[in-house]
């Protein structure tokens, strides 16, 4: 793997193996003895995966370029091609994108002799977010195999529902998809379930943002919460040891009751902290891969401020 | 104080520690052995107050996480408390936040498990501003009390002479208002002087901002420099000793006539860089009460290459 | 020199000097000792120059106050000088500043008492744009006396072109200009050749951008390329030995056949890379000059994960 644009590049060995690396990440510091330069180049709004990024970046002791569009030379009309191209050339060596485009690695991938991360590919794939799912998943159950897991929202236009569920198959779970009429996705083969089936059965309750500000829209026209979303009620069917995930942003009382957002069973915030492990060992991995780094490349020390988010 | 949020939360004592400090800060090197993680979420325009933030927090060591309201997920609709919880999910160990809201912090403060600074709060209070003030009426004249000091300006829009007016009555001075009709605020229980008057009297103008970008209606209508500003011929009247202060930007020939912004009183320079120092005592101040670092998480240095502004 | 704004300041001596300093840094590490400040104020897009300054201050462990006009105190309506003295008074102790006026430093330079480096100024001057293509031809052919060097685009509006043109001259260079009607500069006292006759005769072919997004209109009314642009049949007449230079970001056929633009003896992206150690030693000789550093402010190190570009 040079570039990682896709959960596909990924063998089931290769994904524990970040897991692995995430989980080493969580519990001991490791800091670049040379000076690396990562570029952030987001075409698209971001506060959790920019910022997790960054955290990432910074706890590797990484030096960070940063990029915004609207005072950069793509005013001036200039290419995304020829943008990361000049970063390239000014000394990145590893980029993490975010683009609108389903497919923007694509016409780049051969010309671009760094590696690069999709940080979010339009409505396609959002790789990154899968792993930090995986990571919570596997924290919490140790293995994939056999469980429950049931893909719950706009499964049609989420990024993260396209990398999860292929992901989530491929490593032995059984997933579910529940989607209100319009946001189905047929090219997953998967069955379909009500959120009334699906919180009984379920043992990760992964919900999705309703994308493009359409749910106002939705939850007056069609009470989005009360027939598709996750309600006390719902949340009081669930199995005990069942968990919810989100990626959010959260659109409160859409996709979720507001009180469920950090209830006991919610690891939507450790999802949040753990974006940081597997966000830094797919960085490190793809400096492996490229041969810029090697393992002395690190310095490892113990963590002195060291704060446990989450259960 | 878990977070500072009003110069309501110190103490003479405890403000008089954090002066102490910041002067220590100013004459010695002083970076944290470990990697501590901070957010600057300035929702609000900011030269000033943010850069100094910047500085304070790069010379303590500290790690910096940046937040651009229009390329965040508050552009996807996240709401502010969402935002403050993410950043606390992915690492940050501090807030620095600016905001519209007089009462931002009051909301969310029982949910944040770390700590706040206020850097600014829509018209309410600005404490790090004040802090700095009294740095650098301190460093001049070894005391407050006994001090005259006069506040002159929009009193009633601005969130300087709020927490000053406070802090200063209780540090001992005696404190004076001027302002122009419209502007006196009714909840200060202070006597009005007018500019003639403040001249004579003071130990200290302080000078306020006109806010709201209302100053070209102003001077013209009322012609404000003449009737209510600092010109020339009334700072010839003030006391030898008598120093001007002002937390800029300035509106220059409105509050004060420009000729006057870097003359030999005016310590309008000193406190942007009292700014950084003040600033860094009240991080460390906060990363203290919460025992997220002691005493020995620091490296004291000389200092090689200090430059020392103003008087 | 206190401050880097026009290539006029330097003599052949202290331009010679910069570039055996230059290549210094493109071979070794070399990082501070001590932490200084530098802030980049640019008042409009970059990438490239901005990007490269922020690699070169990184590279030699500069600690970087950053600035976006439309998140600062300008929207309150603080001047340009204000600003400018803000930042200083805060703990800069360097000023890269990129403004839309020809003239930017002139009124200000007297107040300011620390240096300050032009990264473009109006269409007038980018003098490190010019050190950087100068470090280039350096490195190509090891000299500059003789060498016929076509300046060609819209040399008028081109603050690059002015910058360069003086500095080829000055050093031994046999400058031409090449322009569509219009785009001609009478200030400039150099023979003007067409296209034609400037790929058979130069050495060096600089290219210029299109300034003010006017190519889409040149470009159908009167065949830019075709007529006054580098095309593949003009490419094949070149001297075997002569490249092509280009300050980026390019438009793509216009001034130049897109498929040109990474062929064989263009540097377009070496340019790029060249301006991180360009800019690395102009910073270095300010600090000299102003005493802000000396020898031993630098701790030299191996490179190891050292990548060249280009050529």
């Amino acid at each position: 793997m040079k570039h990682f644009t896709s959960m596909n590049q990924l063998s089931t060995n290769d994904i524990y193996d970040i897991l692995h690396t995430a989980e080493e990440y969580r519990s001991h510091n490791y800091k670049m003895n040379e000076q690396l330069f990562v570029a952030n180049l987001f075409y698209e709004p971001s506060t959790r995966t920019k910022m997790s990024f960054v955290v990432a970046q910074k706890k590797l002791g990484l030096e960070i370029l940063d990029f915004h569009a609207h005072e950069s030379s793509t005013k001036k009309g200039e290419s995304f091609y020829d943008t990361v191209k000049t970063y390239e050339a000014i000394g990145a060596q590893l980029l993490v994108v975010r683009h609108e485009d389903d497919d923007w690695y694509r016409a780049i991938e051969p010309y671009i002799n760094i590696p690069m991360i999709n940080a979010g590919a339009g409505q396609a794939e959002h790789p990154t977010q899968c792993l930090l799912d995986l990571l919570t998943i596997y924290q919490e159950f140790g293995c994939f195999e056999g469980l429950n897991i049931v893909i719950a929202g706009d499964i049609k236009h989420s990024r993260v529902a396209h990398s999860n569920a292929q992901a989530l198959k491929r490593l032995g779970a059984n997933v579910y998809l529940s989607a209100a009429p319009g946001f189905e996705d047929p090219s997953l083969d998967l069955p379909y379930v009500t959120m009334d089936e699906a919180v009984e059965l379920c043992d990760v309750m992964m919900l999705l943002r309703i994308q493009h500000e359409r749910h106002d829209q939705f939850n007056t026209q069609i009470h989005y919460l009360e027939n598709f979303g996750l309600t006390k009620e719902r949340e009081r069917m669930m199995n005990e040891h069942a968990i919810i995930l989100h990626p959010a942003p959260v659109n409160r009382d859409v996709e979720i009751d507001s009180a469920l957002v950090e209830c006991q069973r919610s690891r939507i915030l450790k999802q949040m902290n753990n974006g940081v492990y597997a966000r830094m060992a797919i960085m490190t991995t793809l400096f492996n891969n490229w041969g810029i780094i090697n393992e002395t490349a690190f310095e490892k020390r113990e963590l002195l401020y060291h704060k446990q988010i989450g259960s």
